[in-house]
């Protein structure tokens, strides 16, 4: 190792006598580190251009460094590389006075104004980025209110002074429709049918899209963007068509009628907008660790323009998004947040000055016997979620496995089922937000909708209810995972609404019998004491908070959709009571279910392990590795073309194995590419990866200075638990194992999940969608697959009439990301475990085992 | 290293070879990583008693570890602690059914119960010291609540049918007084002087409980909190009878009219009483890290009973306390927080059935052009903020100085100046919460207080809010800090509310004055179109936040406290700006500002830093490690008595330095005393650190089982950055740098941070507080403290009237916690910075340097 002036006298004076390697700046961080220990050498001009060139090397290699796709990004090496522009950026600043000496004052003083501007740029660019990509999260909500209002209302009838214009627009000033505004026709089943063959068109043209186009833009897309924010590299998940395509699906498949939301799409759209926009800043473009910032950012915008309720965003984000949430990245999120929901506040898009979805006012405080019935509806929200959970996640491992082939049809086909289901009931007729909205309410004041608050309508209401909530919980079951933008946040919000208000007319119904029961002793006398609008409220806090498993956020988010303050405790109550009701039956929210359905690598922050094996227990010990000198380049792309590992460790020999460093995959790659053109190298050419190696060897081509020579390491006995902490919280791409100097394995944070799992299955047969029905599964297939079939043909003339043609018709929809193939059953088969167990897993990579 | 068997041959039947040390159990991790590697030895009922006896040497050794004072505690081992408990637990749960074979079925059946009983009250013990902690917290806020009241109340007069109730009781049902309630004397100057009398004896009991009885009681204790939950030890800070005289001050503080909220205190107050209560379960006792989690959760619950605002506690805790918030912590502070409003709201000791501090309902929205104002409150209460923060902070500094002799004298004529300067004011002559509920209020409805609403009166309050918002500020200034409990919130947000009114009623005027100018067009003619009440509103959420430097919290707060929902856009706008304008000039809130002048070692993770450094330029390599075996015991114990060192790095020899482990101070104490009495070791015995020494040599004190065998280590290269990283998120006490499997240096978070200093001060000479005007504070000196003299003399004759005694003198008051000295002035010099500089430093601890 080098002690400062060792280093000096070895690395600097080296340049001169290697011209050929000239192009190569020095080392990235070996030359950060040697350099300036004491950070007081800004005024050493040639310290500062070293590290300058040290940084355009960084982000000449930024540039090119892609991650593959299906990888994790590593938050160490971009933290570190950032690190490095930054300080380089100083030393500029430092160091730029003295070559301004020789102009004249005026030229001085512009040129210190153009570095301020410049600085200032720098400094600033986290909140251009930031503002930029909330003022158009804010306009795409906007637009795609406008859109899904018409859509909705073209399905009854049209404008006939405008055609552009929904109901309420044509009709702007009247109450209760105009003349301007026609139904279709005059008979009732003609409206029915032209209904139906609308929302049937609109799923047929969702999916449509989603499958041409942008297979990503289908779904609700939360869990893939937790994975993505965690670090997993997705491409085209983000892209620019799929915000499109997702911008513009989503309104056709809120329209369509299909039990979907718009919140998880709108998080997928506000995600991708960060991404598309940041891509055009350097810092981002080049900075995978960072760009995860603004999506985190983005995300909080998301929620905040779905609900209009820009802090509950900011907590959403916190609480479901981000495994890596630093206080800066909630400033950010906020300052995004408030951008947004100021601009579709600012635009207006329904002319009611209002952000605030429904507000409600209620004019009874609540009583203490009331908690009672809020626990029983916490519990049902628990339930409610893990029910859904569980046959959700059936139902989306049925469909990967037969109707992956026929998206579209699946879509057209629940339309309509949806439609004609969902037409005989009042509360299912409506639209999901609207029904929420009339059940929310209290019934003075005359505002009930259709004999709702009527007191002789009340076991017909009851009836009608628990059919609304029975229908739609499974219209959401099969519905959620079809391949259109389709959220669950406010299917599950309007079923809890529905089943609190059933419970809440039941309560009122019980005190009406028993008015001078002791139980209702709190209540006035001659007075109504139960406000069955507050329990539809908390019924919707329940389901959505047992649907995500997130608590302090829906808490927020009720209040600032309804505003009803004074029903905060009784939230909290409702909502911890799901909250633990839900960790009893479930694992997780349905977020993380489906990420575990997926495989995704994703390590939780919530769950907590108990393991009790050393990181030898899990780490693979036969590893490829490079010794520092002797290999020839056709050897090292030998090694590289025989796996696909992302990166390989140096050591100084392959006998004794002291670790050097570590060398990325990419980073090799350049590399090798660079010495080849730039010096000519060729296939018997012997390269070096460390300067310790005699100088005096000039054939070698000096490969050192891409290799990081301070790869995180552990000592084989560390505690796995104390391992997976370190890839949570500071989120490497792998850490070495090194014994006395000497490196004897290598650990990811999938050795890690896969560990996980088969503990896991070990220990509890694994928890969750456990398809075993799978001969039933056939029958049924047979039935569909015979129907869609046929159905398919029709689809596909009736496509060459509009003139939408096939194409793309090769891009694979069948489960867009997975690890595991779709015909893979169980989940404790989520990773494929190797096929060394037992006590060879356990032996391999113990070092006294070498 | 071990492969399994070869280290189950050296370590376990070790045990019967040795039967001196049969009372030692196996060493901690290391044990628990060489035998279970799979985790499938559950049926071994040989490893299940070994793993047991390791949990019971750890907790033996977590009752003796106590912390020392003024250190901080090590997560990564306290966490593999815990995780080895849980894992014995595991193992015990699944060997026992084999040893109740023998019994009878209903035996068998009973100990299954009664084992499944206490297994589920493991599991829950978390929950019930949260409820318990949560119940605690409501109770002691709402009896602080009443007692407040009263003692506000008895200055003013007192109840004829019973002392002991306030006026609002006394009167209770009647509008407006009784005859019940009189007030001291008919004349006025009488009443007067009593009221300030009153306040000056609540200001004196309360300083003097303080000073005889917990001077950590002082103050706000946010500060000092954020240090203890980060992992800072400060004994006492959380006892019992901090809680008890804070519970007890804090009313009399309060009631005595200083300038002082009740939330930091609150917080206080509820994080002992976590602390009181977790002392009583054998989970947290033993574990200091997992006890933070409770503290965090008392922290929201503290926020959450002082303003009725659960949620916004939470946010709080998470947003201010805690350095480090899983997800966990999140759901258990919600819970606390629940528990503890809900009880406060059960007992309602306002008997008003609000959970609402102070209800308004805004008739008007707002409008566009509005913002304009609100940018400038935004402005103002960042200004307020690095304002009041600089000049109380040199304030403090003044007061350690000069007056740290004389706090009882100190709080008594504050309290008497507050009662002169204020009683002229409107504004200032009401308590705190009254006068900003009155600001909050529109004018609509008659609620105008003393005319506030009347437009003839414009003028005059102007200049009254004017003349409350600046000497406010002043008493705040002066105010914050003195020896009694005493927070900062409610101050603040005071002074926001009549900054904002008054700004709300110049905007009012000059619409009146311009109400046909386009500025004002989206205003409706001939209404009132300004509603000065919401920029009370929004100065109050200004101040709080510009003070504290808090976003998300302050807005969640002021919604849970006022319901004005329609007001969240500006509200976010106002505080965003305030964060904005508070970060360009300001360095922290004042918590972390005051952490920072008292020099506690806290990594902040709001801030961000690029050193450039390596490791190694800030590692101590002079350090006391012990060689592996060879030393005697009297050589351990000189060694241990040199210095203080909280651990020693166990090598191979001294001068390969070949790293084997590290052994903390405490576990070696407790280890060499064991093996003193137990095996009656001399001073002269061998001692042994780790087991593959040559297990003939029998003459030889094994102690490898305390060692812990896997610290964490890094290169000397690594970047200083990631290292505060690894400090800021895995929380070790000590990083040990190890080259090439040889010990080169230790570094401390300590270490970490006096580099920051340093470097902080070298690059913008130290922010905040310069205190450099000794000499004009000498002379004030001079005469505060002949006065202080005198009246001190005057007070320890009242003392002995009202039959206080001096108990308790000795206790040193003087700056709680110091570690730097009083008289150490500057805050460059918070950490005594080594005398080895520049070079040395930089070459010390170089590995190439050895």
């Amino acid at each position: 190792m080098n002690r400062p002036s060792a280093s000096r006298s070895r690395s600097r004076p080296s340049r001169p006598h290697q011209p050929r390697t000239a192009s190569f700046a020095p080392s990235l961080r070996r030359r950060n580190t040697s350099q300036s220990v004491q950070g007081h050498d800004y005024d050493d001009p040639e310290a500062a251009s070293a590290v300058q060139a040290d940084a355009a090397i960084a982000s000449e290699i930024a540039e090119i460094k892609r991650y593959e796709d299906f990888t994790t990004i590593d938050w160490v090496q971009d933290a570190a590389r950032e690190s490095l522009r930054r300080k380089a950026r100083r030393k500029a600043r430092l160091s730029q006075p003295s070559t301004y000496t020789g102009r004249v004052f005026l030229g001085r003083g512009r040129g210190k104004w153009r570095r301020k501007i410049a600085e200032a740029y720098d400094a600033g660019q986290a909140w251009i980025v930031v503002t930029l990509v909330g003022a158009a999260i804010g306009l795409n909500a906007a637009f795609l209110n406008i859109v899904t209002e018409w859509l909705s209302d073209i399905k009854l009838g049209h404008c006939t002074t405008a055609f552009y214009l929904n109901e309420s627009f044509c009709c702007w000033g009247a109450e209760g429709g105009c003349v301007e505004w026609k139904r279709w026709s005059g008979v009732w089943p003609v409206n029915y049918v032209l209904y139906m063959l609308f929302a049937a068109l609109f799923a047929l043209t969702a999916a449509r899209l989603v499958k041409s186009f942008a297979p990503y833009a289908a779904g609700s897309g939360i869990s893939e963007m937790k994975c993505i924010i965690a670090g997993f590299v997705m491409k085209g998940f983000l892209g620019a068509t799929t915000l499109f395509i997702k911008s513009i699906g989503l309104p056709l498949a809120i329209a369509s009628g299909l039990s979907v939301g718009k919140e998880g799409p709108s998080v997928h759209y506000a995600v991708c907008t960060g991404n598309v926009i940041s891509r055009f800043f350097d810092k981002y473009r080049r900075n995978a660790a960072k760009t995860r910032e603004i999506l985190s950012a983005s995300a909080a915008a998301g929620v905040g323009v779905a609900f209009g309720s820009p802090i509950g965003g900011v907590l959403f984000s916190l609480e479901e998004m981000c495994n890596h949430f630093p206080l800066k990245t909630m400033w950010r999120s906020y300052f995004c947040a408030l951008v947004a929901t100021a601009v579709l506040a600012a635009m207006n898009p329904f002319r009611t000055g209002q952000l605030v979805m429904f507000q409600v006012k209620y004019d009874r405080s609540w009583h203490f016997f009331e908690i009672v019935f809020y626990l029983l509806i916490g519990a049902f929200g628990g339930l409610y979620g893990a029910f859904v959970i569980k046959w959700n996640l059936k139902m989306q491992v049925f469909r990967k496995k037969y109707l992956s082939a026929y998206p579209i049809t699946e879509a057209v086909v629940l339309a309509v089922v949806t439609a004609v289901i969902c037409y005989p009931n009042m509360f299912l007729r409506i639209d999901m937000t609207e029904s929420m909205e009339i059940l929310f309410q209290e019934c003075e004041g005359g505002k009930g909708y259709d004999r709702l608050c009527d007191r002789d309508q009340r076991w017909h209401m009851i009836a009608s209810l628990f059919l609304a909530f029975t229908l739609r919980t499974l219209l959401v079951i099969i519905s959620f995972g079809c391949k259109v933008p389709a959220g669950i946040f406010v299917p599950s919000m309007a079923i809890g609404a529905a089943f609190g208000r059933m419970i809440g007319i039941l309560v009122e119904a019980l005190h009406e019998s028993f008015p001078t029961s002791t139980f209702f002793s709190a209540c006035l006398p001659d007075q109504p004491c139960i406000t069955p609008g507050t329990y539809a409220f908390l019924g919707a806090a329940a389901a959505l908070s047992g649907i995500m498993h997130i608590t302090v956020s829906v808490v927020v988010i009720m209040f600032e959709i309804t505003g009803a303050l004074t029903y905060i405790l009784p939230t909290m109550i409702v909502v911890g009571v799901t909250k633990a009701v839900s960790e009893r039956f479930g694992h997780g929210g349905i977020a993380d279910r489906m990420i575990y359905l997926n495989g995704y690598p994703f390590l939780d922050n919530k769950e907590e392990h108990t393991f009790g094996v050393p990181v030898s227990a899990v780490m693979s010990s036969a590893i490829a590795c490079l010794p520092a000198n002797g290999m020839s380049f056709r050897q090292v792309e030998s090694i590289m073309n025989e796996n696909a590992y992302q990166g390989y460790p140096i050591v100084e020999d392959v006998s004794s194995k002291i670790l050097l460093g570590y060398i990325g995959r990419t980073e090799l790659r350049y590399a090798l590419d660079r010495a080849c053109k730039d010096q000519s190298a060729t296939g018997s050419s012997k390269v070096s990866f460390h300067t310790s190696s005699n100088p005096a060897e000039n054939d070698k081509v000096d490969l050192s200075k891409f290799v990081d020579p301070t790869p995180l390491t552990v000592h084989p006995r560390l505690p796995l638990e104390t391992v997976m902490e370190l890839f949570k919280k500071m989120g490497p791409r792998a850490i070495l194992i090194e014994y006395r100097g000497r490196l004897t394995g290598l650990v990811t944070a999938k050795d890690c999940l896969k560990y996980q799992f088969k503990v896991e299955a070990a220990g509890h047969g694994g928890h969750g969608a456990g398809i075993g029905e799978d001969d039933r599964m056939e029958g049924l297939y047979r039935v569909i697959s015979r129907v869609a079939v046929a159905v398919d043909g029709v689809w596909q003339k009736g496509l060459g009439v509009i003139g939408m043609g096939r194409r793309g018709g090769a891009v694979r929809l069948n489960s867009p990301v997975v690890i595991r193939t779709p015909g893979q059953s169980a989940e404790q088969e989520a990773f494929v475990i190797d096929e060394h167990g037992g006590e060879e897993l356990e032996d391999r990579g113990r070092p006294g085992s070498r």
